[in-house]
């Protein structure tokens, strides 16, 4: 018997022949491997502080937000994540939403109208895209890193989408050189700071902070609550009228469920970690350098990482699944990006480091990855 | 000085001059007003077992997932509330999204390419319509509830789209009816149960259990985990491959991080609970015709409720803004719908039942949303 979805038995068969599947991997709570392929940079997914908070937020405020946001699913506790994480990254106002990518839609389509141009850099994330796909405006894509192209592609009114931390490489945008750029032409600027909040900027502050750019009024942020904040969600950062238009336009703020009091707890604790602990955000960039370090004396080829994100070119697909399973058999989890989720058609390695890390465990991780030991 | 944001204030001024500003309203942790407005259908955001599993899946798991699904981000607990609610639903998979909105995004493209036809129904929800914005296919709109008009525009490959319970109004989609027309032309369904699951069919399993079409090899079902199930998140539930399809094609799957384990544990526990007391569907079913009946007694005019969703028609915006407010000021708070985000440019209350609602609760909010005092 046929049925309508036939079509995806012959789908999967050319992914298999292409040796592209992806497998699901549940991992277990005991889980004992060398874990640098998480994005939990600062090792607060599982601080006890987070998680209490978490679990008091679950118990006090209820399991799930019981509504959308504008409905009954906006609580104190929702108003006090937004408070902080302004404060926090120095914008004027914050607008929580249930993940980075949804947070990343609602930026795009509603800083945007049909009249705007978007120039958005060619590594963007997914979700960057899909929000400039969903939006009514014409996008167009900008070369990697390169202000002067962003420049000459402005014209009229503009909206300027980068991350500051680019997810799969790890490198970082020239946010200053983009704003000023920006502003010779009028045109806002977006940052997706996803990788770098609590990584960059002083005591974790994120790029802005870094760039000098903290409160610009043609700036707009956003960030994650999953990554250096061991939560869930993603918000979006700026001007208070910017963050009052959200509410009154985002689709995906509007008709998506409030974030769940357990994650929003959870992000605010981590914050409060972050103020109290601001050496956390060096040391996941010294850990970062020490293993970027300890791969180029065993010979790898990894560039410097401006960031927690470390990538190690492969010579193939196949290579790089291959080198991500011997590492995984010697207990140490690596990422592993091949065509089509990678920005430029080359297979590589991810590693990512975190504030927790040994001086062990990246010798460790050095030798696994490159089969050398350390003199 | 101008800004590149200076537009926002006179967008924002539009709407203020059309009396459609919308608010948050954060609630307090002993907020006491009567709930007539979230979607907490059985009361299970509060359980104190749902509660309690997410607090110990927080502790045990993390605050966070850690990283995307395909990278560090899927635990056992995922895996064992995608069978539990594969198992539940009568359904071969199940895939765990971080929110609703994203599974409805995934769904939509990856189960059309260029030439699929998506036939969506004229009331869908707005990820559904995201959905279709983002896929690669051509979308025609079909009247609501329609299956003659689904039927004529059919051809060649094709998804028909659709909600089990109408978000916003309540009403029921005919669909064994629509089953029957997508099968007749070889076009699969995908059915959107997000108001349906815990509320409707066998001991709340769901709409298609309710019309017979569980494990039908054509069909595939998105379900969200915060509304009955009382946590946060979403799923999409099929055959296998489908499954295995999103799982190597979706975006909002594989480049979103993996849902917060304390939302697992609550959606898990949420389930448990289902199974222990199948009577809370038939109860908050009972509920909303308690609601119904009292409401149409005191001469309102409410259609009868097919799931737990009720809606209100009202003479216009400001009159719907007017007379929801006077409920809150009485403390009872219910759904205010008014254009854009209503289907049909009506505007009205929408009110939802809970399972734990009491007569006298009833009999309260009747006297509220009428003014007038039951016999």
């Amino acid at each position: 018997m046929t049925s309508a979805f036939d079509w995806i038995d012959q789908r999967l068969d050319e992914r298999r022949r292409a040796g592209l599947t992806r497998v699901l991997r549940p991992r277990r709570c005991d889980d004992r491997t060398l874990d640098l392929a998480g994005n939990d940079y600062l090792g607060l997914a599982r601080d006890p502080r987070v998680t209490a908070a978490a679990a008091a937020a679950a118990r006090r405020w209820g399991a799930g937000a019981t509504g959308s946001r504008l409905v009954t699913g906006s609580t104190e506790l929702h108003r006090e994540l937004e408070e902080q994480l302004a404060d926090f990254c120095g914008t004027e106002a914050a607008l929580v939403f249930s993940s980075g990518y949804t947070a990343n839609l609602a930026a795009v389509t509603a800083l945007t109208e049909r009249d705007t141009l978007i120039v958005s850099d060619q590594h963007n994330h997914a979700s960057l895209i899909d929000g400039c796909r969903l939006s009514r405006a014409r996008t167009v894509v900008a070369p990697h890193l390169d202000p002067a192209a962003v420049q000459e592609r402005l014209t009229g009114r503009a909206l300027v989408v980068t991350e500051s931390v680019f997810s799969v490489d790890g490198d970082v945008a020239p946010l200053t050189r983009l704003h000023r750029v920006c502003r010779e032409r009028g045109a806002a600027l977006l940052v997706d700071d996803a990788h770098g909040l609590g990584v960059i900027g002083p005591g974790g502050a994120g790029a802005l902070h870094a760039a000098g750019l903290a409160g610009a009024a043609d700036v707009v942020v956003t960030v994650t609550l999953s990554k250096s904040l061991g939560a869930q969600g993603g918000a979006v950062l700026g001007p208070r009228r910017v963050i009052q238009h959200l509410v009154q336009t985002a689709r995906t703020f509007i008709f998506d469920m409030g974030l769940a009091p357990a994650s929003v707890g959870a992000a605010l604790a981590a914050l409060s970690v972050l103020r109290t602990e601001p050496d956390r955000a060096h040391r996941v960039r010294q850990a970062a350098k020490l293993l970027h370090n300890g791969l180029l004396g065993a010979g790898a080829r990894v560039g410097e990482p401006g960031a927690a994100v470390l990538s190690l070119p492969a010579e193939s697909p196949d290579h790089a699944v291959a080198w991500a399973a011997r590492c995984r058999a010697a207990g140490v989890v690596v990422g592993c990006f091949r065509p089509p989720s990678v920005p430029d058609a080359a297979s590589r390695l991810r590693l990512t480091a975190r504030a927790d890390l040994t001086d062990d465990e990246i010798a460790r991780a050095v030798e696994t990855i490159t089969g050398r030991r350390l003199p």
